[in-house]
């Protein structure tokens, strides 16, 4: 049987600020530069979630792709879209949201949803010329 | 001689919240939603200005560009880049963030620096599916 | 008062077929070529539907931009959306899809819920290279 | 020598319809949704192919892009280009045309061209949204 | 009849070097700074050609896109693509290769073949972020 | 610790010319066709690098990304942005400027700022259609 990958992007709108409490707010502006500044800024994120297995043979599909994007909805989206990360999101309360931390958390609230070996890369554009993804391992 | 019309294009991170204190609190969520959310979220803008007139008959350029980034970034980017609209910008202290008056807005801190009969129009992406544009009309 | 322009991009997959039995299937065939392929093709259709008028005062809205999504949902998605524009949509059982076409039909559909004086350009892409747009001139 | 990866995209537009005579008509509504709609919808499809190997050291190519180009045009684009792929295309005549089985049918064709030590990876994308590829594995 | 706007996006691939002989070396520098460079650089160029009319009652289309895209193809692109336009094309032997000249030069050589009352406007993106468009003005 | 991947995506403009000494000048016409017209031609390059590696405990950081950028400017878009490839870039005066050999020579130039276990991958995109990988294999 053929081994598939199948990748669904979303985008979602949110604030964020760099910024850790294990600095100094001097070494965290130092750092962050401007990604630092107090009241936070934003921006479109998207989102690529990949999954990697065998089609089913009747269907050919891998997921309902219907499925994955309530999926994606219910797990990742209704948490973060439109708010502030740093303030509104339970998981970066004390987590820096870096876009590589984005892409590690994602992984693991979908890891509720999604078996480990079906699982295969989660990745995030902050703009459209930076990116982080994880592939678990 | 002839009219050209001339476009750059550059993008910005800002957080904003859909807010009027016109309205009551309960107004207001039910306007604007999500976008009310309270501690805000953000977007990748992407703010496109256009001139128009008649091109330097030496040169050919109606303005040169590295001239206009200039002039953009001095005027505008770097006082909403990286920043909370509501919070960290004056002109949306009591002005609601909305794309229309960005637009609106970003044209009248261009006038200062570039001839009204040389501007043509200021266009402002929230996202790709969001647009306002105005012309000064 | 400001004229602000204000635009919505939504996108449909649709079928369609250019032919019209105007012509005889002969110069149907030389006309429209690999597009008058009798069981059909399909595109990832962009609609880009655009107001033009004075925003509120208090709210600095235009329009609702969710308020507009959901007229482009009920007049005109809800009806094109994973169809085959001959033969699903009564609009075009007689008149031939092209993109010119498309731009005026949803211009049509579009006056039976916003006004004319606020309805500026609807404009649609077939592919990336393709479009047309209307005004109701 | 350095092992270097090379990937030619290309675009097609077809119809599709998702159904499987494997299901009754009832079940493949309630899989597929408005994917099933009878007489078809369509995509802007985006087709990526990769090759994997060693660029000739006189002319630095791993392979010509005009002759994959060619080939891409030959083995797949001819065949599915402004057509319905359900009615017009034998492999998908009982094979349901989702994202994941276009991705390893379109893999077979060119392995007929393209020697399977080279080709390294088929990406299909149905929209910007969903995609699948396959490595042959 | 309804007036309806139709458009066609092509790219091509050029060198070009922003220099006027009307200028000295040290001018010419100091106002075109890495785009004075000697030996030229070069652009992915899009272009976008635009036209304005009433769509044929029979068939609906304004203009045949093939015949759109065969005349831009001749009087346009194959002179320009994968050509150095100061050295390469005879227009701007003398006329500097500014986004602005392009937009006017490739209007005039489109007169030759398109009706003054049909053509709409052409433009020109050197990159994502600078463009220039003429109406005939 | 988890292992992350992070990417940069940055741009130039350059000039081109696919020829090399090694063969004939019949054979170079043959072989790169319009790609080989003498002045060169040219192209809005993508370049994307990513690395691979554990990001701080504290920062969340893989690289600070603004460290990334400085060093892809410093090592490589200082050398290649608005030149011509061939004649004024060191690496390419006998290597022939092909997408798969650009991807191997930055991933060369990187390499003395970015240590092996941290770079993962350089590819090049000459335009959206044709783009080349190397990840040091």
């Amino acid at each position: 049987m053929p081994l598939v990958y199948l990748m669904r992007r979303e985008s979602f709108c949110a604030s964020h600020r760099l910024h850790t409490d294990l600095l100094s707010d001097d070494e965290n502006r130092r750092l962050f530069g401007k990604c630092n500044s107090p009241n936070g800024h934003g921006h479109n994120y998207v989102l690529e979630v990949s999954l990697r297995g065998e089609p089913d043979l009747k269907t050919g599909l891998l997921m309902n792709l219907t499925e994955l994007k309530h999926i994606l909805q219910e797990v990742i989206l209704s948490r973060v879209d439109h708010r502030h990360l740093n303030l509104d999101v339970a998981e970066f309360s004390k987590t820096n949201p870096t876009t590589e931390n984005l892409a590690i958390v994602f992984w693991r609230m979908l890891e509720e949803k999604i078996s480990k070996k079906l699982l295969y890369e989660v990745r995030v554009f902050e703009t459209e010329k930076n990116s982080a993804y994880y592939r678990g391992e």
